[in-house]
């Protein structure tokens, strides 16, 4: 093993390669893999589970939205006919805009367009200086810096990880300031409870100079509800999507349904039952508020059956991500997916199944591409090297999504005749123009020869990627705020940990 | 860096998971990323630089039968008039079928219909544990024995890398003897010069215990041409293409369009320059002999404007990949692509640059996915531990394109009803009836927990994947082969020495 990865610390020669910030757009058709028999079969075959099986709604005033718009309640379990299923999605909006502190930020998700969000949720972090561990609330703000600092990034996706250096009650508000205060970008909330919820609204008002009722027509946070697969809606999911539908803002109702545990293990009956509690998510989320932006979560994944351990960037995963991209589009709905992997290091597997699921996600037609940067472990772990890593995936997808432009000067008859057989371009006019900006320039590849790459180090992609992070990190430079503002925020954190914070769930 | 590589040997537990050898098959539409309009503009530019500029042909008896068939020959330029182009594309096969020495390994190309080929001509070999070098014959042997056994490999690429222990003027006759001998696959010829092509074909010929001339109604050798571009078509790769084309066997036309270097730096440029070079190529096959099976072949990519370096698996080359089956398919030809990467450590580099470009083949409706399995360094370089990690990356879009099953069973909707809301499906009799084949099972990824992982090692990808093809290596088993065949061969071969071989190009 003489070539290993190097010992010294990658140096990164000169300055970071990155396209500015701006809106991606598919301009590809989708690919289908299923075709619209099957669509349909799957789509009716959901709406049969909810009217003759039902979802169990923990939460007593989500059922009783459900049964006021005609569902039939019977204890914890609700039954929706097709008919009010198919009536209430009538409301989702095709397509809607999330505002951002820094306008200039501002997204817009639906039809072609669509967004890349950082990790969201881990239990730990982890670099390749220290490994995995609990991650404590500086950690959390490197990591939010260097999100900030990625242009390929439009949104924030709702804490990388848990800083445990801070009591859960009130860890929601510190992540929420530092999430508002380090960042200009749009940013997702907490979704898990009430008070957690009513506190991310709050905050989300107060540093755009208004009240949570001022939200209720202006969409600027983002909030993931996922149901207890299978078909069980709780109680802290249920209060977050209430609150958060209630207020105008958005949901992504995204079932959780891992083929062979708690889904069917053939993916068409995951894909039934991800589409019926999605569809069950999504009628409420009209009920509370008609026409409430919506996205339809699409997660099907499968075990590995010799273990039962989760598996993520699978064959299966990239299939289910575009059967749930025509799901979607069946019904009208937006579609959320995912960037996933269960390695363990951040190497070749890392690379292959997060690719698995970025192409699965992008040409099935995502509008939110979740977890799109730093996810590793299955989601347990939010890697430093890994946001990287996915941050220069993530810009050569948004490059493969840039048309080849085909005007008569592209096709360079012209410099072809000029240049002529046994010729070479470099030096001709038509590349003169256009060579600076004819092609993606990466983060992070290396593209030197094997002899320049071993001279410089045999610095692997990993290696580099610390080297680029850590960079970022020292250019960080945080974006202006409103003293007053800030003021705002502090006094709403303080006056919320003086009250106790949230309730543990 | 505490958690890099593990020092000690990986293990490989239990037996490898391999799905059996058998033909891949695309079920889903391919991605388009050129309007109709856009193809049709960069195949009329294509028709026009072949008519108005011209390719240069170095070989004089190519330009004889071009001349013969009405092209317009002034000195070593050969003009092509776009009626002659469209009436000689007509008698290209659409599809075609190439027979193996075990017929249970005969290959479908054309259609829904493709196949992997392992990577072919790189001058240099590496692994992970004596790093880039020069090649020798018995490592080369050990390389084919690898691609013998990994049943996603279809077809073996035309020897990996060149064995430098033997003498240039005969190397080629002892890879052929391996590549017939260490394997029952169907096998790529070399196709440099006269002489080094008729030993090809005289070679199949006697594995299938006939002549050349019985092989020219009977497929059983491919050949890949490239064209000196820009415009340009060379002596060697002219007999090669005659050779073979005048045998009835296959041929690859490929340019070598960078865009930038040897072709435009717009990608439309690129593509018109490929796509004239390749009709060229494939109109000389047709007048060789018409309906003798041709693929057309794509392999635009584009240099690193900063440094002038070939860059592969780019986003450039991924929509190039795309475009160029388009335009196969407008004129009716097969569609050969490639696996590519620059990448100098089988990293995550590595891996996504491979998964950019086998995302644009395979979506591309490539029928040929030639150096699937071991290309390293641009082409520069086969790796042992490459050709595991593009094994495995192979056989997750083999199972990708097996589309998900939608019959009435596979929606599950008794499963559900009967695990209810918060249950689990691992012992329903839905799963257990079907879990053991329900997903693909993975030859490289580790699903480890990342205390298991830590536990038993810490082992990479790449480190996974020596151990792997070591394995592979051990377990080898040489396929049976008639001895008088094998005599024959010995004989062909001893005789070809004694004659001094083939010239040096």
């Amino acid at each position: 093993m003489s070539r290993r990865p190097g010992r010294r610390p990658a140096r990164v020669a000169g300055e970071l390669a990155q396209p500015a910030f701006r809106q991606v757009s598919r301009p590809y058709a989708p690919v289908e893999v299923l075709s619209a028999d099957h669509v349909a079969a799957i789509h009716e075959a959901a709406l049969s589970v909810l009217a003759e099986i039902g979802m169990r709604v923990l939460h007593a005033p989500a059922r009783e939205l459900l049964r006021g718009a005609g569902a039939t309640v019977l204890e914890d379990m609700v039954r929706l006919d097709p008919a009010l299923v198919m009536e209430r999605l009538k409301t989702v909006p095709p397509s809607f805009t999330l505002e951002a502190r820094n306008r200039t930020h501002d997204l817009k998700l639906g039809g072609r367009d669509l967004i890349f969000a950082s990790v969201g949720g881990p239990a730990y972090v982890m670099d390749a200086d220290k490994g995995k561990r609990d991650g404590t609330f500086a950690e959390m703000c490197d990591y939010l810096k260097v999100v900030q600092q990625l242009n390929v990034l439009h949104q924030e996706g709702g804490g990388p990880f848990e800083p445990m250096d801070l009591p859960a009650n009130t860890r929601h508000l510190d992540m929420y300031r530092a999430q508002i205060t380090l960042l200009d970008k749009n940013w997702q909330t907490q979704s898990l409870g009430h008070a957690r919820t009513m506190d991310g609204i709050e905050m989300a008002a107060i540093s755009l100079g208004t009240t949570p009722e001022g939200l209720c027509n202006r969409p600027v946070l983002l909030g993931i509800i996922n149901t207890n697969s299978p078909l069980q809606l709780d109680v802290p999911m249920a209060e977050g999507l209430i609150a958060l539908a209630g207020h105008g803002q958005v949901l992504a109702i995204t079932p959780f349904t891992l083929a062979g545990a708690m889904a069917p293990v053939t993916l068409a009956g995951a894909l039934v039952q991800q589409h019926a509690e999605a569809l069950a998510g999504i009628v409420l989320t009209q009920i509370v508020r008609p026409g409430v932006p919506v996205l339809y979560g699409g997660f099907t994944s499968n075990v590995d059956m010799r273990t039962g351990a989760p598996a993520f960037g699978t064959p299966e995963y990239a299939k289910a991500a575009q059967a749930s991209g025509q799901l979607a589009r069946h019904i009208g709905v937006p579609f959320r997916s995912s960037n996933v992997t269960a390695a363990n290091a951040v190497d070749a597997q890392a690379a292959y199944e997060s690719q698995m699921s970025l192409w699965g996600a992008m040409m099935g037609g995502a509008h939110l591409l979740n977890h799109a940067a730093g996810w590793m472990h299955g989601g347990l772990t939010a890697s430093f090297e890994k946001l990287i890593l996915d941050a220069e995936m993530l810009a050569m997808m948004a490059a493969y999504f840039d048309p080849i432009a085909v005007e008569p000067a592209d096709l360079a008859i012209d410099a072809i005749r000029e240049v002529g057989p046994g010729g070479h371009f470099f030096g001709t006019a038509h590349t003169m123009c256009r060579y600076e900006t004819a092609f993606h320039i990466p983060l992070l590849a290396n593209r030197d020869n094997y002899g320049q790459w071993l001279e410089s180090g045999a610095v692997t992609a990993e290696a580099r990627a610390n080297a680029i992070w850590k960079q970022l990190r020292a250019d960080y430079e945080q974006p202006p705020l409103d003293p007053s503002i800030a003021e705002a925020l502090d006094a709403y954190v303080a006056r919320r940990k003086q009250e106790g914070g949230a309730p543990m769930n």
